[in-house]
């Protein structure tokens, strides 16, 4: 979930509540599921709905590596907003004439108002639109991949991994609350606090999570085990960020991911895996902290670094075996998003 | 030199001035100099001088490590500004009642004002103090530095090393002009540039002049050779700033120090040497950038990061060789500043 600014720097529209001087994520979405049995009124359907998203935003960056990994790029059509935003909402300026060719809007803030006019939340990405109305059905990022993976299960590519196992879910819980709460959210709470205490506390909390990661990822190649799952897409949408822009911008500056070398070397094994870095694209997401968090760059000069040509170089976590895919295999088809 | 800000932060009283959208530093200083001839009436004489710095500016820092490393503490006293300053001035806010013992006064601005009545320049650190009278000798920070070196000789501590060798100069002279320009100065072009285009052209010229240093000193322990000499001074006070505020602060983040294999452990030889690492305090020089700098970091956070331990670890420089002090000996006294 990433959001429009607005005008008047309101953090309660951008999903920020400020709580005190600590940073607060609004974390109330849409909450309507696709589901296979269509008991929201969402039945999961081929070519029913268009997830959007922007290459920028942590928390839609799952959902096409999810999208992707499960191989639904051809039932779930994606649209792609512009890296950085007006005040009133993401828009689609990468498009040709600023509309998005399927829903035909130019700022995602219209597929929000027909599900709910004046929509009073924040206009955020990911959000999966119902096409044929044109209304915003969820935009409850959590629940989205893992819904990709259990409910449209019948769409899956053949070899596609079963990314939410069922034995494992209990065991994946806490993990992916703690990755949540100490490091997707724990790199916001360290650049949106308001005070030098704040700050303080958020900078502490932040590293003792990476440095229980550090520690669980020595002894295994992936979070969960051998095998990709739905934690580890979430830990990397925010490790792939780090040093670009987490380190400098937001003062997460006790080291750079690369000086982790266990963390360092396990974002590059993903980075290096179909699905994960074949959909990020660093110079986007550099423009849109640098240049939409004016009240934190007001120069809105974006950094030339860091050089990521480290991300290629190789990782030796091979060394731990495992089936990244488990019994399935990599995705082959071109990148989309 | 490091300046006051204003109240309007106009960088032209700040000792800056902006041509264009490139930073360009004022080099316009009160170039009266201390000599054995007295020529400028200002006579080399123990006692007589007190050296203003503060610790965080790194044109200051040149003077005392030089002061630390010839053994003139007992003949040019110190004072310590503190490393924030309100608009006016640099203060002696560390000092007791915040009143340098010496000079009696409050504010560096007063003994400019004494030199100079409405001194319409930078009220810049380090300044020479004439103590008699009150007034600014100069604050002409490269032929301070210099000064200490050639006419303060006779009162050189035994052992004190020759940092201005006569038979070097000329080849000095170059490699000192292109760390000014390209690595001391070269550092805020790219924190002060006031646009894409200037930063995204002064962070080229930085990292290309960092990488001429790599090469330089893969082959040499010092600049110069095989002793520390003024050249060394001048580039240290730079690099061991560079991963605390230049990286993040300035964007100077192609990579960190650290990440420089040859210049790391040339930085940290020099800040194991007695006379540099002893005279940085890593916490002033970051709470003086991320505060000051209010038109680059709002919030006035200053980062916890980064972790410094790395500063005292093993260099191996020593397999090159080298006298650090060429014919002399290392200090030994306390430091003072």
């Amino acid at each position: 979930m990433d959001t429009n600014a607005t005008a008047e720097t309101d953090f309660s529209t951008k999903g920020i509540y400020v709580t005190g001087d600590e940073y607060t994520r609004d974390t109330n979405y849409i909450e309507t599921r696709i589901t296979r049995d269509g008991e929201d009124g969402y039945p999961v359907e081929a070519g029913r709905y268009r997830l959007v998203v922007s290459r920028v935003c942590p928390w839609a960056h799952r959902s096409t590596i999810v999208r992707r990994l499960l191989g639904l790029e051809e039932v779930i059509s994606i649209g792609v907003c512009g890296p950085t935003h007006d005040v009133r909402s993401w828009t689609f300026d990468l498009d040709e004439g600023g509309v998005d060719p399927v829903l035909g809007i130019e700022r995602l803030q219209e597929a929000y108002f027909k599900r709910t006019p004046n929509y009073p939340r924040g206009i955020t990405v990911p959000a999966v639109v119902d096409v044929p109305s044109g209304a915003v059905v969820t935009n409850n990022f959590p629940q989205i991949t893992l819904d990709f993976s259990t409910e449209w299960s019948e769409f899956h590519r053949e070899g596609a991994p079963d990314l939410y196992p069922e034995a494992l879910r209990e065991e994946m819980a806490p993990v992916m609350k703690r990755i949540f709460t100490e490091v997707n959210n724990g790199v916001y709470r360290c650049g949106f606090a308001g005070s030098q205490e704040s700050y303080d506390a958020a900078y502490d909390r932040l590293f003792i999570a990476l440095d229980w990661l550090e520690e669980r990822l020595a002894t295994q190649r992936f979070l969960m085990g051998n095998t990709i799952t739905e934690a580890d897409v979430r830990l990397f949408a925010t490790l792939v960020r780090f040093d670009a822009v987490y380190h400098g911008h937001f003062k997460c500056n006790r080291n750079k991911l690369s000086e982790m070398p266990v963390l360092w070397a396990y974002a590059r094994d993903l980075f290096q895996t179909p699905g994960f870095g074949d959909t990020v694209n660093f110079e986007q997401i550099k423009k849109h902290y640098y240049v939409v968090h004016e009240d934190l760059n007001p120069t809105q000069i974006i950094p030339k670094g860091p050089d990521t040509s480290g991300w290629t170089t190789a990782h030796g976590r091979e060394s731990f075996g495992g089936n990244p895919f488990g019994n399935g295999t990599a995705p082959t088809r071109p990148v989309d998003a």
